[in-house]
């Protein structure tokens, strides 16, 4: 059956129709986070200058204990983003056998240094190190990862004067600036985790603007997760799994956000691997309206609130 | 149809069956709070008493602002219920036109006492006050309601250490009493207050004992929101609205927590008044497989929690 549908975005509204085995099948469009983080970059810029007449230079510190590859990768495109925002960076690189009272210590200082306005610490940490010690520990002023409780709380409770977890504030951000309404649909949120489901669900209840919407979450736990998701207008993935999402389990027309970030191994790649997010993206994208690619959705909005958070910060310290 | 249910309750399994109009009705089982309350009571007594023999005696300070008559009542309720499990109560009435600067110093007075494990000021508070602000300046190791962001946070995250809201976990202890199971079951929560629905999905969806479900938040903007309630295998209702929900708008067996509490005029009453809530309760029970009568459902759970954690917040003082 052919049906006429709302694109729910505002520009670039190119749709691919073919025919195939009876039904009219649309090629979704690709959300994706490049040119959403080039503008607030441009915006970033205005904000960074501004702070720079008044003398302040956003500061961000990263702390990273061991050498994981993966984390070595993240925290040096952290560095990279905040130099070419003109920001100070500030990575210390610690071995994985420094002691958690000696990182604690390092955080004490760098929550005392006024050069310093967000400061995080690379996850995973080695295993003994106590994580939530370690975000505890953080100012909540400078936990520009949003990672500490009193901004969980603040966010869940809808106070805005904390700051939004990175991953899924960008999430909201990137369906803004592609025209996605969230104002009364339902989300379907596929995982719970701390960094992404539990805080992306918080926020899309909350109500207001990029809110208002009706959320459920799923979880390793749910019963017919297919029957869930398919109802669900806008489907955000962040399982860890490849592939997890298949075609079936999309209603025709919803918007396919893919948080997942999986290493697949692939010969043919210098790398030896390559990168796939939780949706098979080759079904699912004939069916959804709308869809992230991986990579080029998602992950660049993560580093970007970052660095919106860090310069929040500065200008809430300097505003002090 | 008849088909057999699988009843979820241990105890007290009393089923009635009617013929009516073609279908077998069953009368849902009460999810009562009295019972449940008292054994409750008689744990606490328990650890009262231990903490007695260490010397300690948990102390539970309420300030209530004006003189609003529910929270008069409310605050009544609190002090008797102290007193019965042998606790010390202290509550302090101040007069609507208390200053906040006045309100906070007394916060900090409180925060410092040591006979005090608990405190929690009455809401809502005048509004030449900001409820936020006295929130956030009471110490989180007494706030036994459970509302100030850095206990909110921990329960989105999943960390034991702080306190959890008190209707909400009441609710979620009462499930339990009841032999409810909760995991993987699709729970829908009408309602996205701060007090109630927040944090009713954050403790449903953890991992572990009395939670585990896919949870759903609709609210005033859902759309369609009978096509969400008749999904739910457990319907947790907080809107704040009498009969709001309507028999065709809950699944044949399934579980009602109305945590509705609305004073609807009524001439036959001596106090001109009944309290009745948010579920058409006549009506649904003859369709949920189990329900909580208002009042004597829900309501006394809150109050019995608030208790638990300020002996929890005593037992705290004297380990640290």
């Amino acid at each position: 059956m052919f049906r006429a549908r709302e694109a729910p975005f505002r520009k670039f509204k190119i749709i691919h129709l073919h025919f195939l085995s009876g039904t009219i099948h649309m090629t979704a469009k690709l959300i994706e986070g490049n040119a959403v983080a080039e503008a607030i970059r441009k915006d970033l810029r205005e904000r960074i200058s501004d702070l720079s007449k008044k003398g302040v230079r956003p500061g961000l510190a990263v702390i990273m204990v061991g050498d994981d590859p993966g984390s070595a990768v993240y925290v040096r495109m952290k560095e990279k983003e905040c130099i070419d925002l003109g920001m100070r960076s500030k990575t210390i690189r610690l071995p994985a056998d420094t002691s958690e009272a000696k990182l604690l210590g390092l955080i004490d200082e760098l929550n005392a240094d006024k050069l310093i306005h967000g400061l995080l610490v690379q996850m995973p940490v080695p295993k003994h190190i106590d994580p939530r010690k370690v975000i505890m520990r953080i100012s909540p002023e400078k936990d520009v990862d949003g990672f500490h409780p009193v901004n969980v709380g603040k966010m869940l409770i809808g106070e805005t004067d904390g700051f939004l977890p990175c991953t899924p504030h960008g999430i909201q951000v990137l369906m803004e600036r592609h025209g996605i309404e969230t104002s009364g649909r339902h989300v379907v949120i596929c995982g719970r985790s701390n960094i992404v489901g539990k805080p992306m669900a918080a926020l899309l209840m909350q109500k207001g603007k990029c809110a208002d919407a009706t959320v459920t979450v799923c979880h390793s736990r749910t019963r017919d997760m297919p029957s869930i998701t398919r109802q669900a207008d806008i489907l955000i993935v962040a399982m860890g799994a490849p592939n997890f999402i298949k075609a079936d389990m999309v209603k025709e027309g919803a918007v396919v956000i893919d948080v997942g970030m999986n290493r697949v191994a692939d010969d043919t790649s210098p790398k030896g691997y390559r990168l796939v997010g939780d949706v098979d993206f080759e079904a699912v994208s004939k069916k959804a309206s709308a869809i992230t690619p991986v990579p080029g959705g998602v992950g660049i909005m993560t580093r970007i609130i970052l660095m919106v958070n860090t310069v929040t910060a500065a200008e809430r310290a300097k505003g002090g």
